[in-house]
């Protein structure tokens, strides 16, 4: 399945010479009401396709991404008479590609979209591998389709005015996708800094057109999720423990700075179980505590954490936690089983790599 | 786009092969009240993979084929804890079949199901080509995916607790592949009888089995209707004009009795326009003023129906009105524009023909 991405600081024009080559289309512009205030005016001034189409505005953030919502857009779009040969572009975060992509791909059964992440998260991670979808009944994502856009075209133009939290969320998925490619790629990253005011908008571009291409020839390799794509998984088992574990304490963190913890976990088990490099484990674990800190945890949160890992969703044996780790940096083992005294090891490490 | 299709009487036999061979799945059967009645216990008696599996019942009829159904169907899979690896078996009509299909298509970014048409307009007609769909806001199939069922099961047993006008209706499908494939073909039709009590359900599934094939091979050229798909719409320019003006009157008819009569009026037309032979269009009109009577106009009648023809969704040129028409049996002329004199005629000509 390919998947066209196009890497520029140039977005408009760009965007009018995609929707040319579609033959002119009616355009709708899909965002949500923050990035109506501060991007989609940027992108009109740049964007004749944009200025001159259908703007369709839906209510910011997670907590919109529902059903109720995606009806909204295919509302907008009937009032508006869309025809099958409209196109959609979807300007915004995850939520907003995510169901503005739904709602594209099951209108008048299937609509072209474009996909135009404004965080970097979205550009690394929700615009890739042709996932849409919406939450239902509490369930994240678990109604969707695999729908492939026209074409994403990723810019850091619009980064510069994301708050540093969300820079950083969305850095931890580019160190994901560096362990799992190469060591030049690693030290790329270890060597950036994301964080104000040294950040580098330029800069960035590059970084993210060579790390994208990792996880977009991984979902490649594996469109509908058996296989190597499993490897995506990397951090996220520890990851997802500790999310549930801010929140359970009422202080959430953001996704990215738990999966920035959660890769610390996986490579103390990969150097506990792969013979993954200590030099290369205590490199990183620094890097992460000196920009994202460390998650504070003592043993009495053990258990806790350990259940959480055995409930995760993508996890099927009682006994174990299925861990994805890694034998050296772009050589991923995934499917790995782990005892509880195992992860209850790399827990005791990570307290003491992070100083808590 | 390869489409599975299976002939058989044997359907439990046929479904049970099926479940096992995707590895025995977890099944959820979609069926809507009417069926779960009459038609699901019959082949429960004869599928454990049916009796075994879980039923998930839906409100009967086209007013239920809405996204309030849709979100039944999601939430009956998420109580049950349906996995992307349970498959769904839709057994029913048309709304069941497309419903079905799309929550199937939907549900964790898509499951797996196989169709089991009860009717016999499901069989040569919904259950083929990949669509899924249900209305919104009024607007038929307007919510939908493209998305092929991993097989389809047809079989004659369960039409012989069909009312009589439903075979009809079905049957005027299968004239219309008739008509688009072999004068053998077509006169395999023309000498068979679908009116009880003379009706023989066996002998029908062989009928069936050569006519799906003919919209199988139209379908799988042009999978997403840009081309010679756009044939499947012979008959049925003038077949919607007849029921929407059927629908005015307040005595609605069913959609396969207006194709019949819209078949009439497509082979007039294609007689005065393509030469199409006038003892074939003398035998057809016969064989469907006989079954099907006529559906009474006048020339008062006329502004109005061809205002309806004018507002058919599939015509874009304001001055005249797109057919698809017949050079000859089998040989389709899609994009014929008539003007309003013309079909003027064929309508005085359809009113001689049918005696009215």
């Amino acid at each position: 399945m390919e998947q066209k991405l196009i890497f520029t600081n140039l977005v408009g024009k760009a965007l009018d010479q995609l929707v040319a080559s579609l033959g002119n289309p009616s355009v709708f512009t899909v965002t949500d009401m923050q990035i109506a205030q501060i991007v989609l005016p940027i992108l009109k001034e740049q964007s004749t396709a944009v200025s001159g189409g259908t703007d369709i505005k839906i209510p910011t953030g997670e907590i919109n991404k529902t059903l109720d919502t995606v009806q909204l857009v295919w509302q907008k779009l009937q009032e508006a008479g869309a025809t099958r040969n409209a196109v959609i572009v979807n300007l915004g975060g995850g939520v907003v590609t995510d169901l503005g992509s739904f709602a594209a791909s099951t209108f008048k059964r299937g609509m072209k979209f474009i996909n135009i992440p404004t965080t970097l998260l979205g550009a690394v991670d929700a615009s890739l591998g042709g996932k849409t979808g919406i939450n239902f009944n509490g369930y994240k994502n678990d109604i969707g389709t695999f729908s492939e856009p026209e074409a994403t075209i990723i810019s850091t133009g619009f980064f510069v005015t994301l708050p540093q939290q969300q820079l950083l969320s969305g850095y931890a998925e580019m160190l994901k996708h560096a362990l799992l490619e190469s060591k030049d790629e690693l030290n790329k990253l270890l060597n950036y800094s994301v964080v104000y005011p040294t950040f580098n908008a330029d800069a960035l571009l590059p970084l993210i057109e060579s790390n994208v291409m990792v996880k977009s020839r991984i979902v490649t390799e594996d469109f509908t999720e058996q296989g190597p794509r499993k490897a995506l998984n990397l951090g996220h088992t520890a990851g997802h423990a500790f999310e549930s574990m801010a929140l359970e304490r009422n202080s959430p963190i953001p996704h990215g700075y738990a999966v920035a913890q959660g890769l610390v976990v996986s490579l103390i088990l990969s150097h506990l179980k792969c013979g993954f490099s200590s030099d290369i484990l205590h490199t990183f674990a620094k890097y992460v505590r000196s920009n994202y800190g460390a998650f504070a945890i003592d043993c009495d949160d053990y258990p806790r954490l350990l259940n959480y890992m055995h409930h995760d969703k993508k996890n099927d044996n009682p006994d174990t936690v299925a861990f994805t780790l890694l034998a050296d940096v772009g050589d991923a083992r995934i499917n790995q089983q782990l005892t509880d005294a195992e992860i209850t090891s790399a827990l005791d490490i990570y307290r003491d790599l992070m100083g808590i």
